[in-house]
């Protein structure tokens, strides 16, 4: 396999991820998961025992149940424990955040106490830009930078909202109570607006159905404790490795 | 005058304005306009010179010609020099602000640099809480608070970017460019949504056309120098006294 999809450079390291050029494949990249998680723009580091191989794994569960539900992503084929193929998008710089439960950055911008179920999804845009901390945004701020246009800035509600509708049952059924969860988008070489990035417990806030006990990155965040045995967790209900 | 409106309780005091009640009038109020003045979440203080009777003064002037162009308003009468008789509103706990030119906290969250003109308006709701300092929400917060329905969403920003059509060229004539703003809405007795509060050098942005000085209270919050005169200009500049 590797034969067939050569890594060549590498163009991005981020947080959690690389990504490399393929030879002879201009329009896919190689995205690789790392073990390495930080928070808090990068002030808290550290590294989260067999975090690429389960991100790489359960996004690649995730990417190919919400496509068989109609949602195209940037997923092509997963072809390591820690590396997939992915479409290469021109990403729109703005994470795009989906709330079903109060917890969180939410908490101190609200009056709503943590754990309060959301009589309706809050989705929210966050400008991703480090220097600035990834400030929250509204619409008429998106579109004076001209990060998207109004057309486009209804598409990511949208798909958020349709993703949120089709994961918030997906979470549940494997015992886990979709809190909120942060969604990239990208636009492919057609001019597409996609869905990129990854799903994983680095990027959703995950909660036990009956304990409410936290499975996600936050134990991290917070040094819960049990946070490798948390990522694992969620790996064991979704993929069942 | 004071015989017609006598104002009874005092029932509530801001950093910039006072509240009472008015014998025999349950659905007005007497609202008192203070010299105090105050700056991030009022961790500055300080007085302006004779800020009560030129904030009352130029609100009077701008409702009431807001109220010539359409625009419904709280404002009554003006009975003294630092007091105006209101419509009693339920007010909405957002703050809407409206920018034409980047400036302020806007710097803080996006890319754009002090000056720069906005091809189109900025809206911002700021949910009005002290504690938690007035934080940027979006629509889908005010929703999930129960602050508005999607409806008088609409309204409010609606309302902003009218009263901003009328106060843009209104300002200009008058040698000030209106950089943003901030007003605050509340409910009748009959549950319309009235512009409320008041507009003023506290509230608004307003810089030299020819020169770009700054005659507001950013003078004030970062110690520009000139404070008291920047207000007696502005003053000066649209009602002549």
């Amino acid at each position: 396999m590797a034969g067939k999809y050569e890594k060549t450079e590498q163009i991005y390291e981020g947080k959690a991820k690389k990504l490399y050029t393929i030879r002879e494949y201009k329009n896919l990249l190689l995205q690789e998961f790392k073990d390495d998680a930080t928070a808090f723009n990068a002030q808290k580091k550290g590294t989260i025992l067999n975090k690429g191989i389960i991100n790489c794994e359960l996004t690649n569960y995730i990417f190919t149940y919400l496509n068989k539900k109609g949602v195209k992503t940037h997923l092509v084929k997963q072809i390591s424990p820690t590396e997939m193929v992915i479409k290469r998008l021109k990403i729109i710089p703005i994470e795009v955040v989906t709330r079903n439960i109060a917890a969180g950055s939410l908490l101190k911008k609200t009056n709503l106490k943590e754990g309060q179920e959301l009589s309706k999804p809050i989705v929210e845009f966050y400008y991703k830009d480090d220097s600035l901390g990834d400030p929250l945004i509204n619409d008429s701020h998106a579109l004076a930078m001209k990060l998207a246009s109004e057309k486009e800035i209804e598409t990511l509600k949208k798909a958020a909202r349709k993703i949120n509708k089709i994961l918030k049952p997906f979470f549940l059924k494997r015992g886990l109570k979709l809190v909120d969860f942060k969604l990239e988008f990208g636009k492919d070489k057609n001019g597409k607006i996609i869905l990129g990035d990854e799903i994983t417990p680095d990027t959703c806030r995950l909660w036990d159905a009956e304990t409410n006990e936290k499975l996600d990155k936050d134990r991290f965040r917070f040094e819960l404790g049990n946070v490798n045995e948390a990522y694992a967790e969620v790996r064991k209900r979704i993929t069942g490795n």
